[in-house]
């Protein structure tokens, strides 16, 4: 059962330079979008980076959420890696802490947290990973993240508020999970929108192997997330916000 | 002259490991100390270690302070680095932003912010790094420095509470400005105590080239620094501990 | 079968501080061991500490092998990262050729490569990353590893000189795997001369659950491992060497 | 006075994305030059990048040289950091080592040494640096670098074989130092055609606050450095391959 009370969304990745590096063409994306999740230095980002980001999403009056990932830039966030459930929570309580010192001066507020890449993966499968996640999350705060996986239950647990995510440019396995690639893959915009309207009109998906998979999303906000190094991005965020805002007017939101 | 009405203090910088590494004797050392600087993960520190000592500290009752530095841990931030006033004042938002995520879950308030080592060099000697450090830190809050140099002036300038400090085991030029060695020497505790004494009752102290200096101190709370990662720390801070109780005492404070 | 034919010998972890982290006390284990395993800047050393123990080991005339870890100096190469196999044959050729350069420098041959911590585990139970890491290695080259693995078949396929490993400081599991924890636990001297002396004479160990596990090592070179950041690690290694000298004067080697 | 007798080369930083980061466009360049400077991976490029830049200057026949920087990849190699000596020189010995691993695999020699960013400003401007890098080169080995500096008369203490550098996108000051900014900056192709051509043939240049300047290249081989992440940098080494194959031609080189 698709939600219906509710706006659907679009939230992308921003602020995934890194030094000299760059990444996506944030300031391009920034118009079509209703919330941007910031990384915060650990997969990408860094300090000047995040402060620049955050300006430019308080310009476009974008709501900004935390994007915490693995300590891990040269993977991106994208290489698994074991860690106890201690440095989980402190590496996310760190990440979190480290927006918020941004937020602040700029007199915003912190919108939702959303883990990222591989971490984001690990807590979908593990659920003692999706407990350290979010204990390092204030209660009440939004999270986003994967509906009927452990990132509902243990987000629920843990007295947050869970919007459902359902993805514009990433692939689904039979089992409802996601196919996290180290590099994004380019899309059709075709491919987009079918995508994207089954997922918003009837929460099914295709896995890449075929098969129609149900995606267990109930009734609460969803918000389709976008990537901001995709390959063609710009026509694939527009290519979603297209089908949500259809989406959105069929049903009066 | 030396200040009257305020008690002196001592501040240590604590949480200086990293991953397996250890550095200083924390656990002996907090019992002995009014103020802890915790290192924030650029040159030292990591978040698991970041919420090991928040604890520590709070179960010690001893004061906390953001205390971050270049991002070098393998130079310890003791190597200087070239960043524009920018980079600066982003690097420190987003450490005391970090620390405030685990002071927050503590229940702690942050009581002052004192960069470490070069960075803290750095601002005595050059006006526009000053700058761009103090920028990061809202008006009103604490900063421990070093007096009569462009650390208090921007300080002042920022709208932030300047407290003086006074060095148990750093020597100092004839300038007046600190020696900041990559590796900490050993003292002995005789000479710390000359040291820590002389500061304390006149405001003065002997450079390693053996002139007498002015420490231009005013009229403001004097806290005398000392590092966990010195040789024979312990034995330092309890020298200094000893000093500092007996020119209290002597004041009546 | 234990081995009888060559004289048993004793490798060490070397080389693993790191900026000014220190780790295991090298210079009083060089004089008790044949060979040093050199951290190679990934999981831990950097580019002066590699210097100064290839100076140190040549000194002591005790033959180096390279250490390659995962790339993690936080987590000490003990947390498992999944890389792609192209990353870890790169991540070792770097590695390898690193040192190299400061055995050139100082006129040294390389003696052997041993892979470090969970990378070394992960090729115990994964041929896939075992191919990898060995596909780094020049033909010919002398490997330690552990006997009946992966470890051991795919150095054969590689053209590697296996050598086996049994472990003064480490626990088995009751497959004969090793149990490789972030950081090292505490050894009792004689348990220590029981594990090694077992290891030895009878190419079994007291698997921590308590069976009795027999090790797969055939007729080759065997070099026991020993850890610099055991704490007691000069005890270790001093009652490794007498076990591991006893075990060869009993079989006039 | 302009070299005469030796042909005018061309070398371009290569190798210097990051992870998911990408750098220049290394295929479009390697057509039209004769050296790559390979990226170490201490201001940019990781193993697996550098396996594959090795790889591709093969296929190109283009000659590859190490290429040293900064330990500091969010900087980009272009933040001066203070460092001893020692570390500089093991710091280039690592990573000249480390690159000659993938040469070594791929069967192809060393051609040349050339420091990266700030490292190279250091070297220019202070003899200590300059001999504290060459130091970690072996006797013989050619090595690139601006004439008339401490660059070339450390080279020759250190018995190297110098080549002189002129730059086709690099500005200069009037003394005849480069300016390396953090960014590259966009410039005109027939401003790179003017810049190149009054190098090679006046061995002048006009300096930013335009004076012209001499810069004192003697008779050796000279070769015309471009970066590949300078914007616009197909066109920037196509405008000065144009004048590089003028020069030679005029000079039937």
């Amino acid at each position: 059962m698709a939600p219906t009370k509710h706006k659907a969304l679009i939230n992308v990745d921003m602020g995934e330079a890194y030094g000299n590096y760059t990444c996506g063409p944030d300031r391009e994306l920034l118009p079509m979008i209703d919330h941007a999740n910031i990384a915060c230095g650990f997969h990408a980002g860094d300090p000047l980076i995040m402060a620049e980001t955050v300006s430019l999403c308080k310009a476009h009056n974008v709501k900004i959420g935390a994007h915490p990932g693995l300590p891990d830039i040269q993977g991106f966030g994208r290489r698994e890696m074991k860690l106890s459930p201690e440095e989980h929570t402190a590496n996310v309580v760190y990440q979190i802490g480290a927006l918020k010192g941004f937020l602040d001066r700029a007199g915003v507020e912190l919108h939702h947290v959303k883990p990222h890449g591989v971490l984001y993966g690990m807590m979908v499968r593990d659920v003692e990973v999706a407990r350290a996640v979010w204990a390092a999350v204030p209660r009440g705060m939004r999270v986003f993240g994967l509906a009927g996986t452990h990132m509902e239950t243990a987000a629920k647990e843990a007295g947050l508020e869970f919007w459902a995510e359902y993805y514009g440019d990433v692939k689904y396995r039979v089992d409802g999970t996601l196919i996290v690639d180290r590099k994004k893959q380019p899309w059709e915009v075709e491919e987009v929108k079918r995508h994207v309207g089954r997922q918003l009109r009837e929460s099914k998906v295709l896995a890449v192997t075929g098969e129609e998979v149900d995606l267990p999303v109930k009734e609460y906000p969803v918000t389709v997330c976008c990537h901001s190094d995709s390959p063609g991005c710009v026509e694939i965020v527009r290519a979603t916000r297209e089908v949500v805002n259809g989406f959105n007017a069929e049903r009066g939101l």
